[in-house]
């Protein structure tokens, strides 16, 4: 560099430069969205019902209760059951209806679906999504993440990624926009949490499992939880990233509280010794375990001055896990209560979540929105959040931006609708699980099976654990939220079932 | 997946499909551009010049060989004289001039340049290009991968990038809209080329020097050089992107054969029995282990039935050092006969690039192209190659496309000028090697010093080697060739140091 020796005559080579580059450093808000895999929304020492519950006694949540009171806890808001279709919606803004990533993808040009003797399922996209064309059961999309790195943001991607086949454009994080890539892949779950494991990477020649966690090498045969060694790694992205003189977009996206529930020892004891099982003490640590990332990136941002210049929103991607005494404690199904039923279901244990924001200088500090939200309303309101002009996109976007809600400018967004679709079968049985859609409406919901043509209607603020049908109650309700249903459905090229006895597609929800 | 059990009622839900599902795979050509650094134009057995060179004799490059026979040589290809202007060029479609990367980069808001007692340097762009707005001394930019990546290519770094400063949006290739990145980040050396030596990393805890390779862990304590680690790399990266369904970009950007000179192991041995010394047969097995990578690259091609809609581009970034005896045996500034001195130099030896192009189906194999080219050219011709349509970019490009010339539609170009500036000072000293802005008119190529205002007046085609400066016998060419260096120069905005004695810029090379 110069050295200033001749202070005057610096002048004439800066007139030279183009105007651009004396433009001030981008001071839009940095965003980390923190997000967690099967989280459901009692698991959390943070009350989100009316009342705290015996699961809130349980689990610790310190960061989660910190960064409420530093923003806004949303207690009706929404995901899809299962997590690719939530974070295809995420990413690209539409309801599933729309984009056909209906259930979980993994391997090429292979569904997940479970069999039915009674069902044939549609030819969903279980590729996923890319941003490409021409590529088969795929959805061409343009990214959120492509749009805020072509904003000027610097995007990060840290753990799961699932939105994307094995072998296809859309396994790879990097192909949707994000400049950093820590663990990101096509799998959707983790072969194991242990590092002592090598994150289920073998080391004998033989092929490593689809889920085995990529990138994470230099953590293998230590003691590291998958959870802690994505957290270190995404506070050295965070160290790079506030040299770059752009604000980042982190997508903190843990591969906690998946199952397999590994035992984090750092925090298992103490379960122990409160008297919980094996299970539900390594359950506990896992949620644990996660929280104290959330405190750790909390802690960089005081600690580096970006704490009034960061949004930090906090969500979960499906109900918590509930069908399968291997990993829960009986009795099943009621890991999320006073929700019913869990992962998987179209009942509110399958796709309630816990939801937080804080948006300093935005959000009042501790305080709590009513109203419900949906997993597409992220789309539009990260890009509302981070100023971007230029949104063009290949799809439609059926998400709503929340930010109105954030900054207390809409009291009641009740007279919107929030539609799920799900004409596949998953893996695990329970209640609400099987071939549905469902439509949210005020204080009701109505859930239709596509196999046996059943209704239920439900009055969430009544009866939140669903447990009483009052479909033959209210014909006329049913009557009318089967054709909104219906009408959307239609209206999003939504798919849906066959009866394989006669090769009919089952039929809409307003159509018996 | 549906197993097709109910073959005609699959059409059902395929018709919900959108309509561009349906696109057939891309089929554009894939490219590999395969970009050496500090390759001098001799540094190989292929005969560039009218006649084989004991340099050609001396060293071994059966691949570039085996390239040539199915492509087109250019014997007139020019880069800049050192690294980051010539790889912020093709990046960007700029000349140099116009770019002001106009030195190598390394560390964020530190000049490179040669401290001078006469000439005070400009600020030029020492951390050099970035995507974003507002980051000092940088030239912000639509990159040739990022309009590659958003036509629809998967594209690939590996090696060397160079692009930008440490600590700046630049210096990661995924910023640029590389979507694999092996091994590039701001360096534009090695530290070591050796796995025995962790390619320069430490282990002890204390700071790497800036130089050290990244992203090649799994190779350290092992005997693998670092071209070949490269190369396996790169392998492993197009065996998954054959399976993506895009075309894809491979930026296969060697490290080799810049400083340090280690020894390939591999190759070294025969050129020490063929009587080199330590130094030169170190410098000979660094080609020929390059040369191998090339090989490698091809004969994948080969298995994977891609060679017919591949794309190979060779390419170095300057000429061969040829400034220290610590590397190189004396005499120096003759490592690149006939060509006069090397790296650094405004003189062919620091400009002049071996260059072949392999293009199946368009480009008539074991053809020789006369006519000359420059580094920005790469960039509008690469998205011809591509067919990319959307081009729109920040900056305006001088580069013209070579495709004319590849497919033997234009005859000659010597009405095109090409144009240098280097208003800097490099590390190394030697002929040809100063603060000089340079243009290049059919046969004739004129260099202006900016310290002594010198004018050289050579005429390439009779005088090769730049022995004979004829600049006191035509003065009106070169005071037509001033007035047109000195009309571009301006029309760039480009920069010129100044005298540190008066403050004053430095003339222009039509001013005296």
């Amino acid at each position: 560099m110069n050295t200033g020796k001749f202070l005057p005559l610096m002048l004439v080579p800066l007139a030279g430069l183009p105007a651009k580059n004396l433009l001030a450093t981008d001071q839009r808000p940095n965003i980390i969205l923190f997000m967690v895999d099967d989280m459901g929304w009692q698991d959390t020492s943070l009350p989100f019902w009316k009342e705290k519950t015996a699961l809130n006694e349980r689990y610790h949540t310190p960061h989660m209760e910190r960064l409420a009171a530093q923003g806004m806890m949303f207690t009706q808001a929404y995901a899809c059951s299962v997590s690719s279709p939530t974070r295809v919606s995420l990413m690209t803004g539409m309801n599933a209806a729309r984009h056909h990533v209906t259930n979980w993808t993994l391997e090429k040009n292979k569904s997940t679906d479970r069999k039915s003797d009674v069902l044939e399922f549609p030819e969903w996209n279980v590729n996923g999504i890319c941003q490409v064309p021409g590529i088969p059961h795929t959805y061409e999309v343009t990214s959120l993440t492509q749009l805020l790195k072509n904003s000027g943001y610097h995007t990060i991607h840290c753990g799961k990624a699932h939105w994307g086949a094995i072998d296809t454009p859309g396994e790879n994080p990097h192909h949707f926009g994000f400049e950093v890539n820590i663990a990101g892949h096509a799998g959707g779950g983790v072969a194991s949490y242990l590092g002592e494991e090598n994150y289920g990477n073998r080391t004998d020649g033989t092929p490593s499992p689809h889920q085995a966690v990529p990138g994470l090498d230099k953590y293998w045969g230590t003691e590291t939880f998958v959870t802690e060694a994505l957290t270190r790694e995404a506070l050295k992205a965070l160290d790079k990233a506030k040299n770059l003189g752009q604000p980042f977009y982190l997508y903190m996206s843990h591969y906690a509280i998946h199952i397999p529930i590994d035992r984090d020892k750092r925090f298992y004891q103490r379960y122990m010794d409160a008297g919980l099982s094996e299970k539900e003490a390594a359950y506990a640590a896992l949620i644990e375990g996660m929280d104290k990332s959330l405190g750790d990136l909390m802690n960089w941002l005081e600690q580096n001055g970006l704490e009034d210049n960061t949004i930090v929103i906090f969500m979960s991607d499906n109900g918590g896990f509930s069908t399968d005494t291997r990993w829960r404690d009986a009795p099943l199904h009621t890991q999320n209560a006073p929700l019913n039923s869990g992962k998987g279901s179209a009942y509110e244990g399958g796709i309630r979540e816990p939801m937080i924001v804080k948006w300093p200088g935005k959000v009042k500090p501790g305080t709590q929105c009513n109203q419900y939200v949906i997993i597409e309303d992220f789309f539009p309101t990260l890009l509302d959040m981070a100023q971007v002009k230029k949104r063009r996109t290949l799809q439609p976007i059926d998400g709503i931006s929340f930010v109105p809600l954030l900054e207390g400018r809409s009291a009641n967004n009740a007279t919107r609708n929030l539609y799920w679709n799900y004409p596949n079968l998953w893996g695990n049985e329970g209640p609400g699980i099987g071939s549905t859609c469902t439509v949210r409406s005020g204080d009701w919901k109505l859930i239709y099976y596509y196999e046996t043509g059943q209704k239920e209607l439900f009055h969430l603020t009544e009866d939140i654990g669903e447990t009483t049908n009052r479909a033959a109650q209210y014909p006329r309700l049913v009557r009318q939220l089967s054709q909104e249903l219906g009408h959307f459905l239609r209206s999003a090229e939504a798919q849906r079932p066959l009866w394989k006895a006669t090769g009919q597609p089952c039929p809409w929800p307003d159509e018996r």
